[in-house]
Order: structure tokens, then sequence, then C-alpha cells
């Protein structure tokens, strides 16, 4: 059992979670646990999730329809109805059993209930259990741009368990697989040496490197809980990435892109663009390119594409009067804030994308 | 210049508001202003308010529908999306300026916003300075369930000025007062006695009863932040109020009633409820029921109408496990909390205020 414990948002891993979660949930003796799934979540999920659940606490569930698409207020009126349908009270707890639009959304209709109710987290994507179960970020998208609303606030406690991960669709288990990549880039050379050649099969090594992850996002958010400096790099290949995850989800003719297949684009751009202004390695730009491009198959963008995703840009929410800040490299583990990137600079990084060869 | 000073959500009173309000801009440094007017306020307060900001940093302005029947989601939506059109950043502050819909609504917009901007409330309306200003409560209704979503914040300050009471229609000042007879009875007769022939066209006075109105808040909720108890007492004639006002929202065939007189009508049945379980003087019964109903003309309700008013209950926030609770008193400033009240007795306060010969 490994774990990270706090006031709240204290987080575990391994086989013990089921036990912890039925004391845990006994402590809290909440009037009544409704369990947030969304479609895929509640066929494959839930009744693993119900197996392990033993207490005599009445148990509901509310489904909302499974992808991005739906990460919108009007998903969450959906949920703050039912719970009002369901007779959840201040003191009822929701449980979010899903992968990250599940947990944003669930913690921010928790959060917001009544003013808030209590929540726990049990993340089943690779995705959500190495990127949001730490850090206490809830919310939803407005119309094209992401996370646009929301809170802060941890969940009472997290619990990951790999046997999820069985349930994935391999796209969704590699999307998730770009934010331990980014975990490598901005805090470990040997953790991205160390998973490169990441094998999901094994479930062990896998649970390890998902623990070092969370490890690594845990330590990171601990010593800047502000987002001064050091939680910046969290956000490394993040500002173009959900640029491009905002562009391909509202443009029609362009295929949906998920998080992490928009994030491994990013941080390859990232690199690039750090290569240039602040002397990234070139010898580790052309390795890394090649190993996230051997997961992620290449995408196009039209010059046209590039525009409108530079336009993008000045909705981010880490932006200060119109300025696009950028979180840059110069190494593995060594960052640089607040870096100013010209848009030509955006159009060369993806032309160094378009044109690499692997 | 009365004040009340906190590391958040300090509340300023007096003729001076508008020098500490532009000193306290020009500390925040903010990189926009927006201010939140309802179509009321945008007419009627925005001008003055406009006329005292003194400041380079860019102002501009979000209006909403006026009226507690816009205190949606849907509102909020249109809020989020225009902060988001006029290019609001994290560093943007949004002043709210109206009544509570507009202070309650767009606290919940800023808190929420890209995870959270500062805001200002400058309350425009009676029941918004003495009942609205203190306490960090802001959301909104959930179809017919009052303030259902919601979180606790305060705002960066509160700024009251007596100024704005001229812009009201005499109903909705009437409205407010129905707090303040709430404060003087959860909290001092000698209060209740002072305000019971209040004279709103002496601005001195009614500056100075505002003010204690906010002290009495002010001390309730410092004392007990997180209501486990006397907090509670500023639920007092609430508990029926708000299941009033859903009510009357909700049925087209009823008058819609501001949040004043359905309070007043709670307080009423509130008092004669204390009477018969725990002892509330007859006689000040009586003086109190005839003093409210002398301001707040009475209203009908039907069999039907009380039957779907208890039905309402069960969605109240402050219920737990599906009881009713109620705050009772005893006498003026003497509470008790967590007390069931049979449906029985609810029937005998209405029948009690129907039959009421003042």
């Amino acid at each position: 059992m490994e774990k990270i414990e706090k006031a709240r948002g204290s987080v575990y891993c391994g086989i013990d979670v089921w036990k912890l979660l039925n004391e845990h949930i006994s402590a809290l003796s909440p009037s009544k646990i409704i369990i947030l799934t969304d479609s895929n979540t509640q066929k494959h999920c839930l009744p693993i999730l119900l197996k392990h659940i033993n207490t005599p606490i009445a148990i509901s569930s509310i489904s909302i329809p499974a992808g991005e698409e739906h990460k919108t207020i009007a998903t969450c009126n959906y949920v703050w109805e039912e719970l009002s349908n369901k007779g959840a009270d201040r003191k009822s707890v929701l449980i979010n059993l899903g992968g990250g639009v599940v947990t944003d959304l669930g913690g921010f209709v928790a959060c917001t209930y009544k003013r808030g109710i209590e929540f726990i987290n049990i993340p089943t994507s690779l995705l959500a259990m190495v990127d949001a179960s730490v850090g206490g970020k809830n919310g939803v998208d407005l119309g094209h741009v992401k996370n646009q609303i929301g809170i802060i606030k941890n969940p009472y406690s997290v619990y990951v368990s790999v046997a999820f991960l069985e349930t994935l669709p391999s796209a969704h288990l590699i999307s998730g697989y770009a934010e331990m990549l980014k975990h490598g880039l901005i805090a470990s050379e040997t953790y991205w040496q160390a998973i490169k050649a990441i094998d999901f099969q094994n479930a062990k090594t896998t649970e390890e490197f998902i623990w070092t992850s969370i490890e690594i996002k845990n330590k990171v958010v601990t010593e800047d809980p502000t987002e001064l400096g050091i939680r910046k790099t969290l956000n490394y290949g993040h500002t173009l990435g959900h640029a491009i995850e905002s562009y391909c989800l509202d443009k029609s003719d362009k295929q949906t892109l998920l998080h992490g297949e928009a994030v491994a684009i990013g941080l390859i751009l990232a690199n690039y663009i750090s290569f240039h202004l602040v002397n990234f390695p070139k010898k580790k730009l052309e390795t890394t390119t090649s190993t996230i491009l051997s997961y992620f198959p290449k995408q196009s963008f039209s010059e046209k594409d590039i525009e409108n995703i530079i336009e993008l840009l000045k909705y981010d929410k880490k932006n200060v009067d119109g300025n696009v800040n950028f979180v840059l490299l110069r190494d593995f583990n060594n960052y640089v804030i607040d870096q100013k990137v010209s848009n030509d600079l955006i159009y060369s990084a993806f032309e160094y994308y378009k044109n690499f060869k692997n």
C-alpha cells in the first residue's frame, strides 16, 4: 500500500484500497452514498466498486454520458437535479467513479451542491490516476474553453486501483501515458528512461510507475500550492496542448483528440520551443520527439488550423493581460516560467512536428 | 465611517466608502474591472458608482435581468461567457452592484470563473446591505429550490452606502426590513423596539440601524463560522419563509413574493411555533405579529397551498436525513436549535396568521 496522507486529499494506491475505503466511509458516516459514473464506468467499473463496498448505508448512482463534450454546466445541472431528486443532503457523500471528466465535474458538483458536500474520487482512467488524483482542481468547460469554470478543493480522499485499467480501451490508456511522459520531462530523466518502454500488461510495474507520477505531482503541488513557480511546470506542453484539444473538439471536420493525444503534441512543440529559447539539448529534443511519436501517431494541421489554435491561446486561464505565458525547459528537471513566445516560433514548432521523420 | 475589518470580507459603511473603495482598487491593481448589474441597478446605481470610481484601470459592465427568477445557472452561464468575451483573466476583479440576486450570483460566478477571481460587493438594496453583506454565502437557485447551488467565500470587501436606498421602490425597501426585524428577534429586544417605527426618510438613523444589523449578523457569523449553533438563528423564520417564497415563485396563479415578504410571514409562523413549543411569551407573540402585519399585508394560503409548502420543506439545505429542523425562540435573544415541528403545528401556525386581527 502506497499512500500520501493529508488533512484532505489523501491518496491511496495498492491492494488494500478497498479495505481503507470501507473504513473511511464508516468514519464519515454519511446519510447517503451517491456514486457518479459515466456510461462507460457505469457498465465496466461500477460492478467492481459495488463488489468491494461493504456498508449498511444506502447507495444509489447517477450516470452521465461519457466524453469531454459532456464536461459542461448542462451536465452539472443534470447531476445537481438528480442529487436533489434523490434527496441528497449536506451529510451525503458523492463518490466520483471515472476518468477526469467524472472526477473534475463530480468534484465541482459536490463543492457547489448545497454550498458543498463531501466527495471521494476513484479514478478509473490512467490519466485521472496520474493527473487528476492530486491537486484539487475541479471544473467544467465553457464552450470551447477547457476548465474555464471550476474551483480548487481537495476531495476527502482518492483511491487508486490499477484493476480499473483493464476496463480501458487502449487509446485511453495511451492518453494518460502522455502525462507520465510530462512528469519525466519536468522532474526526472531517470523516470523518463524507465517509462519510455512501459508494459501496461505488467500490473505491478504499471502500478509502481503510476505511483511515481502521483508522487512527482504531489511534490510539485505541495511545494507551490498557489501556482507561483514550480507548479507551473505541470502545465508544460499544455498551453498549446489545451488549445489543440479545444480546437479539435470544436471543429466538426477535425478528429476529436483525447486530452493526452493533444498534450503529446503540445510536449513536442514545447520541447522545440524550449530548444530555441532556453537551449533544451538538441539531441534530447530528437530522442524525446521520437519516443512520443512512437506512441502518438502524427496529426496534420493546416496553416489556418495553426492560426486558429494560436487565437485560442488568449483564452488560457494562465494568461494575464492578454500575454500568453509558457513554461519551458532548459533540460529535464530544469524549468523556466513566464516565457513569451512569438507566433512565428509557434509556427516553426508545428513545422518541426510536421517534418520530423521517425 | 463604520467598519468591520478582516482578512477577507471587510465591511465598510458611511460617507468615506468611495475613498476607501478607490484606495482598495489601487492596492488590488486588477488587470480589468468588470461591474455586474441587473437591469435596475444598471440604470439607477451604475451612474452613481461610476461617478465615484477614480482609476486608470479599464472598466466595463455586464447586466443581467432583474428578479429572483433569474438567479439561475443559466444566468451564470451568460455572465461566465461575457467575462470570457471581455477577456477577463485571473487578475480581473468583478464588482457586484445590486441586491441579493446580483451579489449572490455574482459572487458565485467570480468564485468559479477560472477557478476563482477576486470580487467586491456593493449592495444596493436594504436586504443585501443587512443580510448579504456578511457571511460569504454565494449561489443560485435550482428549479424551485432556493440557493441550492453555491459556495461559501467572502468577497474581498463590501461597501455599504445608503445613497442607493433612494433608488429602491418602497416594496423592496420594506423587504429588507424583514431581516432587520429578524435581527431584533434573535439578538436584541432593544433593537426591535428602536426599529419598529423606523423612518426610512431619515438617512442618518437608517444608516445607524443598518449598521447595527450588520454588526449583529457579523457577531453571529464570527462566533459560529461552521453553523453548528448560534448561526442557525439567522435562519429564524426562513425555514417556512423560503418554502413560501419558492412556492409562490413556482406557482403561476400565486403572486410572487419578495424574499422579505415571505420571511415576514415566516417570522410570524416561527414566533407562533416558538410560543407553542418553547414558551415564547404570548404577549410578545401578539405585539410582534401586530408590528410585522402593519408593514407586510396579509397573504392568503389555501389548505392545498400549505400542504405544498410543507412538501417543499424537505428540500431545505439545513435538513439532514429528511428531518426538518427549526430554530425557535424562548424569547428575544434566547434561541433553541434543531427543533422538530409537526405538520399539524405548521397548519395551526398558518391558521393563527390567517385569523390574526390587527
